[in-house]
């Protein structure tokens, strides 16, 4: 398999944590973001989206959509398995991941930023605060849900790593590049210290990647 | 079951769609998103992250994320089957689900308008350009993707509706709402036309609910 994506993308960052956890070995393809690479004629013509990750499977099908890509894996490698077998459970799961991919992450990505810069007229300063309000309303939200919530275990559900705890570590790791204060998030940090325990979770970390400046 | 939502809730929506396809009952508590409703305390208590929609099962417990919520569905009422059997093809409706519900519908949610309401003193105006931007990058993908793929049929995938139509229709309904020319996206409004022929899309649509105004 190829890993279209980038050292930086923290959808990427989750394909890769899926991909080590269920040890499938794969190439990865780098489009650096920031020069806008994900917009070449060559990537349209993978994901016409123009977003990293997109996977490309042995057979040659591109999927896209980090969360789709990691019910894919979960699919077809099944071990270990990345959501519960309980249905409430898996749904208990797979809402706690999309709290990141589909309410904190998307407004935060660079096309937004750069929106904000070009129409609002904000400077770093301001695509900061812009970045920290949202990061700052998810993570409460998180935080607040992990802490009372019997299902929480080591990990954001029970003693193994889940589809959750993929989204949770790249965000955690992308609100401190952008200064947030996550002092305060007491069970976040509990479970990313449990998981960057695990050569799955470290070895799929931006600074690690051959890509990495 | 109940449906904790909002008539015009494009997410609220996407799940009464998919409860109606799958025959399920359910009653509807409706949370008045422009009232701050979602964020009263009482609600609080149910979700804390504050948005709607959040699907009450029988049994008492809350799930949330309109996607996760979808999956339950599927995995506890598989017929019919709203995912179809192959897992490439599971990722391929996922993947257009997703493009939708973690790509552009976040973007254009009630807080984010808000929020470049009150910060950016973006009036009506501005927040319809920021809706217009964000639904033009996304549905000129899904067009483009949709519209020379094999895989396409009658709906989004083949020729029964499945989590991406699930999706898409709340959208374009929300689109028109905030004066988007759709009129271009003839793959997009082909589908539409097909969703809507079916009594499970059309008796979910917001006008038709009991707190519609």
């Amino acid at each position: 398999m190829i890993l279209h994506g980038y050292w930086r993308s923290s959808a990427a960052y989750r394909v890769r944590i899926a991909l080590n956890l269920k040890r499938i070995s794969y190439q990865q393809t780098s489009y650096p973001l920031r020069q806008g690479a994900q917009r070449s004629l060559e990537f349209l013509a993978r994901n016409p989206q123009g977003l990293v990750p997109a996977l490309e499977t042995d057979e040659g099908t591109i999927l896209t959509q980090s969360l789709a890509i990691i019910e894919y894996l979960e699919e077809t490698h099944p071990h270990p398995t990345l959501l519960p077998p309980h249905p409430l459970a898996r749904a208990r799961v797979r809402g706690l991941a999309m709290i990141i991919a589909c309410d904190l992450h998307p407004l935060n990505n660079l096309r937004v930023l750069n929106f904000i810069g070009d129409r609002y007229r904000q400077d770093d300063a301001g695509k900061t605060q812009w970045y920290q309000h949202w990061v700052k309303v998810e993570l409460d939200a998180l935080e607040n849900r992990l802490s009372r919530d019997a299902a929480t275990g080591k990990f954001c559900h029970g003693n193994t790593a889940t589809m959750a705890d993929v989204c949770l570590i790249p965000q955690l790791y992308n609100a401190r590049r952008w200064n947030c204060d996550v002092r305060s998030y007491q069970t976040l940090l509990r479970i990313e210290e449990a998981c960057l325990l695990l050569p799955a979770f470290s070895a799929a970390a931006p600074e690690r990647q051959p890509d990495s400046e």
